[in-house]
């Protein structure tokens, strides 16, 4: 099997590293400070803070002075952080729900640095999907590489699943079924976590969030896009049970407006592949299997992940491979414009045998670790680090390559799917999605 | 936990055994001969077979003649086997393409055997709901005594799971997962297997057939009927590779018009509970799970079914079950009109203990052995061998009891599910089956 795929090691650029102006980092709280964070530090040939943003100038001292980022500078308005030259790459990590308004004025405002080229924001992209179109818009016109917080594609396990189907290792897809079991939107709410993601309307939802991720996954594994879907979508739990941390009942009841359930069936374009998917909210609890199973069935083989909680893109994995290399691989699939074409092994190595394959690494810290590889492949990408010949200096999306990185595109492209999604289960339509995924 | 609700093994009665007369017993070939033959052998002291039905009246003989079927006569035509007063029972096991045109002049002239009270046929029913709903008419306005072969209401491990669920073992039902995987319809066909099964419109394809079996059990189980349904269905095998009874290929490919795979999703009635279902065809083949997966899920617990292939009504299945009992039981579940309802256990028995069972029947012959479990229980009605006080002599429909077996009006309301499943795929929409479950 081949394994030449994989993110390679990122080696110390005779470049200077990538200026990060940061947009949501908080020393105190927060999502970026366990993973944007941490994967900066370890990447500090390739990345350096050099600008925090907050309307609150102090918080932003505060962090910085904290974190000792000795390079950085505290702007206390969009408009300086924007313009600020120092910056190379913008990193927004804040609520979906402010995103829009803080988007467009901050493109706007970018036009002012000579040097920004690289536009970072977390998943999801917008509330709405005009919302999302004209952040793209705006920043496809402003001329910058984008980047979006869809990790789950650089997951190990994923891009290892992604090799085996692209190389044909379970032969044609032709079945697949998805269960995800986890997340807030269950019959217990911690006290600690925001209300907001509670309501419908911010983006946070399990549509958007559990369901946005593992699709996206599996679209990218397989390498395909949906034709036809059909949803489902319940809030059976209008009422949950405030929590402290160690799970006791707090004496209290709060309302949820968002869905605890989403049924979703559908096709891969590519093939018509039948695909079976059932996301729940609430803390993991099945006893008798995995609270994350994705089984993909091919002609040749089975592949499947699995993982304790239903969140495959902060989630460690185990992956299961057993098959037989088909001889017939379609060889269009490896090939991508940004992929290093020099392949060490023929394709029909290993045709014929019938294989198995238990893919885990026991102490693979996913939440961390999918971010951190992201930002891997943004230094691989921006240091040509591969050598890839004729590296583009820009692309607008990943589309289903191997290298590279998601980009605000494909974040479009997947909120459409969310929006159709919606959109079936309220109008109790099969929906017809095959031309959702053209660029603007 | 309480196990009263198992029919109890049938006792010698002090009546006359029911005289059955038979339409589709052969010794050599087909179902009957390896099902209800054994069935009733195992049953001789509650049925005899007394006549045999066939227009090759030779067969009948050489049938009677290699099974030693003593008190039975061979009737060369429908009229005179229909009207023939040694007949209590009709059991008919033909292909369903000849349902409709066998049974209505079949119920036309047992008007003339005063004896007759059962008619027992095969699932499908008929072809289309409205031939179903002609048949059951018919049957009922000749005050006939039905059942129909979904006999998957009466394996161990669906009572045992029906059981768990009525009395509190995992409390309120939140969500389900069905996958299975098997039957004639995928990448080979045997060359022994007849060639209707894979034609449209004989009533014997996977949607009828293997989910069939498998959606009424559920329902059975859970004790609910649907509300929202949404299918599709796909024909991605349109040609066979025949092979022969050792599976090697034969070198030449067939053409297959049924589908060889259903998505299925929709909500229980009872609860709103999301379901979703992936069947497929071909031969069982999944490496990482299960060929047949039910998964229970509710908020005190989990059940799971599995089997080996997915035919939930012939396959030895393993049953496991965890959970909590809650108190906190719907009391008019374990409440039906035919039961008895002298319960040794009170209902609060095991309340709040954490339990686990592992339900599994080494040797069980689920075949033959549900099949049987099915003759017993019309032997328990007829003879009523558990006693029940005021039983009635008839009654329309099991609906989710416990006691009883399956009617013809049960399959109407199957078929009209199914009926349903092909409608939501042709026109792409979510269906409202909420009002299906009525009689007529």
């Amino acid at each position: 099997m081949e394994y030449n795929k994989r993110s390679a090691v990122s080696t110390v650029p005779n470049a200077a590293p990538l200026r990060v102006g940061f947009i949501g980092l908080s020393y105190s709280k927060g999502w970026a400070i366990k993973t944007h964070y941490p994967a900066i530090l370890q990447l500090s040939s390739q990345f350096q803070i050099t600008a925090l943003y907050s309307p609150q100038v102090d918080e932003s001292l505060a962090t910085i002075q904290h974190l000792k980022l000795s390079n950085a500078t505290a702007f206390p308005t969009l408009e300086t952080f924007a313009a600020s030259s120092n910056v190379d790459m913008i990193v927004v990590s804040i609520q979906t729900l402010q995103h829009f308004s803080l988007l467009l004025p901050l493109i706007e405002h970018s036009k002012l640095n000579p040097n920004l080229r690289y536009l970072f924001v977390e998943w999801p992209l917008a509330c709405t999907v005009d919302e999302a179109e004209k952040i793209c818009a705006a920043a496809a016109q402003r001329g910058l590489q984008t980047i979006i917080s869809l990790q789950g594609r650089k997951s190990p396990y994923v891009l290892r699943a992604k090799e085996l189907i692209s190389q044909g290792y379970i032969g044609e897809i032709n079945s697949i079924e998805i269960a995800g079991n986890g997340g807030w939107f269950g019959y217990e709410r911690p006290v600690k976590s925001p209300d907001f993601i509670y309501d419908m309307g911010n983006a946070t939802d399990i549509v958007n969030t559990t369901f946005g991720h593992t699709i996206d996954i599996l679209q990218y594994m397989c390498g395909s896009y949906f034709g036809r879907i059909n949803s489902m979508i319940f809030n059976n739990i209008p009422q949950q049970e405030v929590v402290d941390e160690h799970g006791a009942p707090l004496g209290r009841k709060v309302k949820k407006s968002v869905p605890g359930h989403l049924l979703f069936q559908g096709t891969l374009l590519r093939g018509n592949v039948p695909v079976s998917c059932s996301i729940k909210g609430g803390k993991p609890t099945k006893k008798f299997t995995k609270n994350l199973v994705i089984d993909i069935h091919g002609t040749k083989g089975d592949l499947k992940l699995e993982g304790d909680a239903g969140f495959a893109e902060i989630s460690n994995l185990v992956l299961y491979y057993s098959g037989i290399k088909s001889n017939d691989v379609n060889p269009n699939l490896n090939q991508t414009p940004t992929s290093n074409t020099h392949n060490p092994m023929p394709n029909n190595y290993d045709s014929g045998k019938e294989l198995m394959e238990v893919y885990h690494l026991r102490n693979y810290n996913a939440v961390l670790g999918n971010i951190f590889r992201l930002y891997e492949s943004i230094a691989d990408f921006h240091f040509n680090t591969k050598k890839i010949p004729n590296l583009p200096s820009q692309f607008i999306m990943q589309g289903f390559e191997f290298e590279g990185f998601p980009t605000l595109m494909d974040a479009l492209i997947l909120q459409r799917l969310i929006d159709n999604v919606y959109r079936s289960h309220l109008i109790g339509s099969t929906l017809n999605v095959s031309n959702i995924s053209q660029t603007i």
